[in-house]
Order: structure tokens, then C-alpha cells, then sequence
């Protein structure tokens, strides 16, 4: 990238408003979270980092542990994260000491098995080590002006996810998923973005660059799978897009679950 | 009903109970609102008076005028709340003097027409003067374990509530009406309840009692509009039933929105 493509495309003020939109998600979910000094965190799924780099903000004395089974994300985690984290390609299973903590966030509505996911990270919890859980609800999105076709498109997503062996319906699910995984204490609670043109903020970054994107993203799948045609697809997405305009608005909720050992 | 059927059916903890459950959904719904003393308040379509104890209580110097089109309504709610609060049998468009601050819940969403009635209550406010709007949406409700009977017989509440010239779906355009309308310094906030065993007070009193009750209550008119089989309803109700359950989590959003004239 050139210093033009950057002035033309990304300048200041951009930034400044796409690191906002990341902040106001990132406290929402991050709210309430954060470790002792001292204390070791297991961050299983990092990705990219985009949770890390919440983390090691909201504990900045932690020592956090963050694993991926994804070698191409780990490398891009550990450009944006600071170096006392301590980036592992593994899987969860892999991982066999002992932790004070565990954060597991987007990644359980991967899983095909995600009890035996949380099953074993209770087993690396010393005894009184806690566990946080965040996963989105696509079945918590609704918007003005409703529309047929963009819930059939949020529909294709949640149909591949779940050929694919996940969930994404599966926030619901924290609090029962928790406690059959034998946690005990186990809080959960949903929160809940909700927009509108009083919110410009969260209408740019949720709306339409975070949920309608995501969405859209998957049109090559869904249509290659007959799970919608073009136009049926096409409409789903001018729909959720109408959610973005003046007089839309658009709710989603996220589950976040904490329980201990 | 006599001292024995109160004793049996109605035991002191079970009014405690059924109590407590009322009193967390005031505290979801009316937190926030408070007019000061001397303020002159009209609550629109009051009914049986369920919001009316919640106003005075959080505005005991207030001056409430109350109003509804059903006398026998205003007949209960006058048996259970205090003198203080002024009972109009009238409607919302025979109101004619000022007022401070207007109160509605659970109103527009039976009304053909919320856009006429809040731009009438806009005129009534003095300059500055605000509204306060509360309104579910049923579109919120989502659970554990998911079964497409339950949003069945949702449906047919949904449907039923349209072909009456309502709207169950309104809590999500609370914002959009109120803008409409003309109203300055629009603020809006999903109230969300969310039920899971960690919470038995809210499974019983929400999930099952208010939610699930309130789906129940449409059975014969929706049978009888053909929306629904004796067996399609059955399925669905059961299906509510069991996200009540042990293991069964459920979601509802309530939309509050405040603005000023």
C-alpha cells in the first residue's frame, strides 16, 4: 500500500472512526473482563488477534497464552499484538497445563463437538479458575424495514455454518453448554447491539460493515450450494442494507457466559 | 373467594413470588423514569392499571391523569391504585390540555394508526415537555431448544394482532414513529429479559407465565381463524413449554424510547 492509497482511501479521520466503531464492540463484549496480575490466561481460537489485543488492554499484568490452529491468522496476531503474549499454533486438545483462566470467544459456533470443547478446558482450570464464553445468536437479528429476503439470506449462513459441523444459533445455547460441562456459578447474560440513526456509529460498523458484511460474504457458497438464487440473494442483501438506511434500525444480541471450575 | 381457597391456591409465598417476578420487570421497564413533583403526566391507555403503580411509585409527587377507552378496566385500576392519580374515561384524541410528560405502554402496538396518536400527544406536550414509549417486539423472542411449532403459534399471535389493526412486531420501530412524529432528542434502548435456570424467577414469571401465557391466551381465536390445527398448536405450546425447562434459556427484547417535543 502507498502513502496515496492510504490518504485517499483510509485517512485520519476514517481510522479514527473505524478503531471507534472496533472500540464501541469491543467494550461491550470485553465489559467486566480482567485478569489479576500474574494470573495465566488461556485464549483458545485468537485468530487474527482481535480479541488479544482486548485482552492484554484489559489485563495488562496477565500472562496470556493465546492458541490457533491456524498458522496464516497466528502470523498476523503476532504483528498486531505485543510481544508478552504468547502465540501458540495448537489445537485445544493439545494444550495439557494447568490455567488460572480461559477465554473463548467466536469460537464454540466453530466446533462440531463443542461440550467436549468446554469439557476439556474445565479439566486445565485449577480448581477455582474461572471460564468466559462470548458467541453471537444470528437468530437474535431483527431490523426495520422487515423483509422475507434477508432473513432467507441470513438463513444461507446459518445453514452452511451448520453443514459445515457449527452453530450460529448457538448463544443461546451458552448457559446450558456451560453447565453440562459440569462449571459451576455459571452467569450468562446477552449483549445486545441495537442501532439506529441516533447511533450513525453503530449503523456504519454493525449494521451494514459487520453483520450485513458478513453476510454477504458467503454469496459464492450459498449459491453454489442452491441455497438461494441470484436475485433472491441480491434482494436479501438490498434488504439488510435498507436496515442501514435513515429510519432503520437493527438489534443483535451476543451471550457472554462466565463460570468456574 | 373464600380465606381457604386464598390459603391453598395463594399462599403468602406464592404472592411474594408472583410478586417478585412482577417487580423485576418494573425495574427493567420503568428504570429511568421519574417526573418531578407538580409535573403534570398523562399515562395513555392505562387499562387495569399494571403500569399506573409503577408511575406513582417512581413519581409520587406527580400529578398523573391516566386515561382509557374501557370503563371496566378504569374500574380496576381505580380499586388498585391510589386516589392521587386523576382516571379519565376517554380517548387519547378527546385530550385536549397540556401536559409536562406522557406516558405509553403497551398501546401502539394496538393502534392502526401510532403515527397520528404520537403526533397528537406531541401537540399536547409543552415546549420541552417529554414522551416516554415502551413497546415489546415479538420478533425478539428466541430460545432453547429451537422448534418451528413455537414460532408457529407465535405467528399466529403475530398475525392475529395485524389483522386487528396492530402491530406485535412495533418495538423495533419505536425510533422511526417517534422521529415521524416530530419529536427532538429521540432516545432508544432495547430492555431485554433474558430466562435461564440460573434465574427461576424469570423462567416461571417470564418465560412461562407471561411470554408462553400470553400465546396460550389466542388459542380458540386462533383455531378458529384456521391459522393453526388443534395438533400445530399443541406442538407449539409444548415447545414454549420446554424452554422453561431445565436446560431451556429464552430471550425477549422490550424497546423504551424517550424524546422530548
Amino acid at each position: 500500500m502507498t502513502a496515496t492509497d492510504y490518504v485517499h482511501g483510509y485517512g485520519p479521520a476514517e481510522i479514527r472512526r473505524l478503531s471507534d466503531q472496533a472500540e464501541t464492540l469491543a467494550s461491550l463484549l470485553h465489559a467486566g473482563t480482567a485478569y489479576p496480575p500474574g494470573s495465566r490466561v488461556l485464549e483458545v481460537g485468537c485468530g487474527v488477534g482481535a480479541q488479544t489485543v482486548h485482552l492484554v488492554r484489559g489485563s495488562p499484568g496477565a500472562h496470556l497464552t493465546s492458541i490457533d490452529v491456524d498458522e496464516s491468522s497466528l502470523a498476523l496476531a503476532r504483528a498486531r499484538v505485543p510481544e508478552t503474549v504468547e502465540f501458540r499454533h495448537a489445537n485445544l486438545f493439545d494444550i495439557t497445563e494447568e490455567f488460572d483462566h480461559v477465554f473463548v470467544c467466536f469460537v464454540l459456533e466453530h466446533l462440531r463437538d463443542p461440550h467436549a470443547a468446554l469439557t476439556y478446558l474445565r479439566g486445565l482450570l485449577r480448581p477455582g479458575g474461572t471460564i468466559t464464553v462470548i458467541e453471537g445468536d444470528h437468530g437474535s437479528a431483527f431490523f426495520h424495514p422487515d423483509h422475507p429476503a434477508a432473513h432467507k439470506v441470513i438463513d444461507c449462513l446459518v445453514t452452511l455454518q451448520r453443514r459445515a459441523g457449527g452453530d450460529a444459533l448457538i448463544g443461546r445455547r451458552v448457559e446450558p453448554l456451560l453447565t453440562a460441562a459440569g462449571f459451576r456459578e455459571v452467569r450468562t447474560r446477552p449483549r445486545t447491539v441495537y442501532a439506529d440513526r441516533t447511533r450513525p456509529d453503530l449503523v456504519a460498523g454493525f449494521t451494514r460493515d459487520t453483520f450485513t458484511a458478513m453476510v454477504a460474504g458467503v454469496r459464492e457458497e450459498a449459491l453454489a450450494a442452491g441455497l438461494a438464487t441470484q436475485s433472491e440473494w441480491r434482494q436479501g442483501i438490498d434488504a439488510l442494507n435498507r436496515t442501514a438506511d435513515e429510519g432503520g434500525t437493527f438489534h443483535y444480541a451476543f451471550f457472554k457466559g462466565t463460570a468456574t471450575r
